[in-house]
């Protein structure tokens, strides 16, 4: 079964409270060296019965459509057969 | 800056309500092929000042004490220079 990595991340410049609350628990925790923290999302997705010359533009528009928010946020994908 | 990239995962058997709800929510647009939806996390970590052969045990350690909860979730990561 195809399997597809999607990443999606806070476009560069976009507030991202979350990160800074991690880098700040970071650094309390003694890790020092930490500058920044952005968090993003990582999305497995399992496909079936699917030509897979069609994956990549399936994906595509299900990131447009669904998983991104495209405003505010990048991604990209991976494909593994 | 060296960068890191982090990947939280559930671990196998482990409920994901949200990936079942997205994996729901596109199967209703129409994306029939998907199968499985796992959700996790994607954290970028930017550091400084750091010794680059430290880095590997640093982010490990944060990972355990922080970014991952280690009975439910797998992590793993990369180190981009």
């Amino acid at each position: 079964m195809p399997k597809v990595k999607v990443y999606v991340t806070l476009k560069p410049g976009i507030l991202d409270p979350q990160g800074a609350t991690v880098a700040k628990a970071l650094k309390s925790l003694g890790f020092r060296d930490v500058e920044d923290v952005r968090i993003g999302k990582f999305i497995e997705l399992y496909m079936s019965d699917v030509e897979e010359d069609e994956i990549p533009q399936q994906v595509e528009e299900m990131c447009r459509k669904l998983l991104a928010n495209p405003v505010i946020e990048n991604y990209s994908f991976e494909i593994e057969k």
